[in-house]
């Protein structure tokens, strides 16, 4: 019987959800001479100021599966701010021209920080948003921007970083970190060598950061992306149970460190 | 008001497990010439067959800390049986006392595998329990033992290991395992080596186990229990923040794997 009545309850917290006014814009900004645009998603329904969360895409830039995920964090009742760090809002399907792309934000780390701290100040401004309470995610070179951006010293509650880079020519940096870090990794992602995960764990032990990795057993690179696959490259792909896995790691990580409900 | 009606709703839950008539139970048992006393928990409030959780104690035997932890699962609706591994339900806060006790279970797989089994006997036949959704947890000692009843073939649906023993005899057992296997480890544990994590994720991976690991930073052995740091060992001792993380982590595989609500 009670397992019932919870089932209802929970179905009707659902059906809350589903009623969500879900509203998107496209937010051109700046950052340097680049112009950027940008994809906020919020529950217009809502009044009062809700954490913001920042999404950092993949590689391939602001495709739909960057606004996605903004949309799906918005129907948990965050502001959440798709930025763009290519410019023009750029999205690809070539790996070619996403590692071109990618390139000069993984040799110049300052750039890649200012870059993702832009989109930050675009977040942070917003009305919609309790300026104190932000988080930042991101996607393959995503997570491993949010995790730069963290290591700048940004103020964060925390990031969370999915089948990200772990590696950084700064770990000394990781003292700046304010907010807490979670990594959702694949156990077989052969992007991210066992050495990386090694000595991503000693920077945030001895810069006595709040960290957790979540590793998921049979997982490899980009396995939260449905599209993971269409490239035809070995060690990419979709792994449904550890995308759900994860995305639920990261509401309850964001239920402690974003106090919502 | 979305998210103020979500907290009303939420709160109804938690009222609605506050009545739940928590009933409690020493079952003796036996396992060859041993004679076991175990303790069970549920809720009598409840009507049907429900999942059942094994709870498999620390080196330091049958005490309260195990008993506690099967209260909090009978609490969510969950029967419970915290098994006895010694024998008369003994426990002891005397290191080299609960090293003896263990020891002769560390040596011989076979013993720890079919000792865990009677207890999972036990429970399944229990009229509350739905037999078929069943699943087994551990502490220290206890994880080893939980993941060594999974090697063995037994029917659950999964096993959870909070900072436990990885190191087997047996690897290749691993093809054996028929549910889901999630590790919770203090990135800080000096009793499992980082050898040991290595060498057990490989043998997940050969035997294609579905397991995830979550990976606790700044936690220690035995981080789960608020008098960890009783015995004064090093290397041993409490943290809040990763207990209450891995018990929510517990709780979201349960929801996966024994459908609960």
């Amino acid at each position: 019987m009670k397992a019932i009545l919870g089932g209802l309850l929970m179905a009707a917290l659902v059906a809350t959800g589903a009623e969500a006014a879900l509203r998107t814009e496209k937010v051109e900004y700046r950052h340097g001479n680049a112009v950027l645009a940008g994809y906020l998603a919020y529950d217009d329904s809502m009044t009062g100021r809700r954490p913001g969360v920042l999404v950092v895409h993949e590689w391939w830039g602001m495709n739909d599966y960057a606004k996605r995920r903004a949309e799906e964090l918005a129907r948990l009742g965050y502001v959440a701010f798709a930025v763009d760090m290519y410019g023009a809002g750029k999205a690809t399907t070539d790996p070619k021209e996403a590692g071109r792309q990618a390139e000069p934000f993984r040799k110049d780390r300052q750039l890649m920080r200012s870059r993702a701290a832009a989109g930050l100040d675009v977040l942070r401004g917003r009305p919609q948003v309790d300026p104190t309470r932000i988080a930042a995610i991101g996607y393959c070179f995503g997570g491993m921007v949010v995790l730069e951006l963290a290591r700048s010293g940004a103020d964060l509650k925390g990031v969370a970083s999915f089948h990200g880079g772990l590696a950084t020519p700064n770990p000394a940096d990781a003292r700046n970190i304010k907010g807490k870090v979670l990594v959702l990794h694949g156990g077989d992602d052969p992007f991210v060598s066992p050495a990386e995960v090694t000595a991503f764990q000693d920077e945030m032990r001895k810069a006595g950061v709040d960290w957790q990795m979540n590793i998921y057993g049979g997982a490899v690179h980009a396995f939260t992306n449905p599209d993971a696959g269409r490239a035809g490259i070995k060690g990419v792909a979709y792994n449904e149970k550890a995308d759900r896995r994860s995305w639920q790691a990261m509401r309850a990580f964001f239920d402690e460190i974003l106090r919502f409900f």
